[in-house]
């Protein structure tokens, strides 16, 4: 997807080993334009497999998955990461390792928002170890629903969550994979 | 704001003293045609202050404002509540106590996505002792950035929130407002 390429081109920033930062546009200040675009790729990408719920995980993943849910038509379901009075005590859970906070953290949907009827396209801003999407699965796996694929913004191609992902056979359908940093700047796959 | 108000009526669940449950349609799944209509129905209400950016507070308000965002054409900012290494040093910081978790948590906005010449709608999807709007008001005056407003989705009038707010001056847009539940059902004001 070249124009969120040249995106990530232009405003991304490269920290450090691999830290890119795109909290410009992507997952602190959200340019709706570019959601939208993204919701309509994955919308051609994803449109013959029946897609009947949209999944992410708090907190970066909601904005994506709110728009690429109205492509689609259909709900959007987003798994939450904190203890809170507000949710059923019936959840399907998962437990996720964060890198980034070098911690791990429970995950918990609803069993009201999965019905083993569902088809589930997972969305999420960032695919690296691919624990989270892991978690996402797992979950809907319990539930008995049928996984479409997973929908993710940017991938990591120097990590090996992607490649864990595909050899099980899952449908990764990544926007813009990153091969390497060079010099500060993102290298494409 | 009717459709609104029948789905509350519908889908809402009354627990206890003071809680209404509406994981089903706003904050856990999310009916995008009703963030829809509520994206509409904000924009009419705030359409004629100049707003430049939609500012919410992670997690429930980001769905809501990244679909009110479409409306205006313009950029959503979601205040974070947690320490990542992924956010900027340069942060404007305001503390927000929770009731429903009673404990007193930081929310963030990297002062790199509001300038002082930004007109900034508030949108989240409740409203009760008005700690968080609070914070985000707070977040946005140390900006120097103008506030045109409160975008509430259930305000629960019967806390004093709103009462605060609209006393200090802030044009407080509610689409329902909660008078009192009776008997498990919800008495709008």
């Amino acid at each position: 997807m070249e124009y969120l390429k040249d995106r990530i081109r232009k405003d991304g920033r490269v920290e450090g080993k691999d830290i890119l930062k795109v909290d410009s546009f992507l997952n602190h200040q959200i340019d709706v334009a570019l959601m939208n675009a993204i919701g309509e790729e994955f919308y051609q990408r994803f449109k013959d497999h029946g897609v009947t719920k949209i999944l992410t995980i708090e907190a970066s993943g909601i904005a994506i998955a709110a728009i690429v849910a109205q492509y689609f038509k259909v709900p959007m379901v987003f798994a939450k990461k904190t203890e809170s009075r507000n949710l059923d005590a019936e959840t399907y859970e998962s437990s996720v390792y964060s890198f980034t906070k070098d911690k791990t953290y429970k995950i918990r949907v609803s069993k009201k928002y999965i019905q083993e009827t569902d088809r589930i396209l997972i969305v999420d801003d960032f695919l690296a170890n691919g624990k989270a999407a892991n978690g996402l699965i797992d979950i809907v796996e319990q539930s008995g629903a049928t996984h479409c694929g997973v929908g993710i913004v940017i991938e990591k191609g120097f990590q090996d969550g992607g490649k864990i992902l595909r050899n099980k056979g899952v449908n990764v359908q990544s926007l813009a994979i990153i091969d390497r940093f060079e010099n500060q700047k993102v290298i494409f796959a």
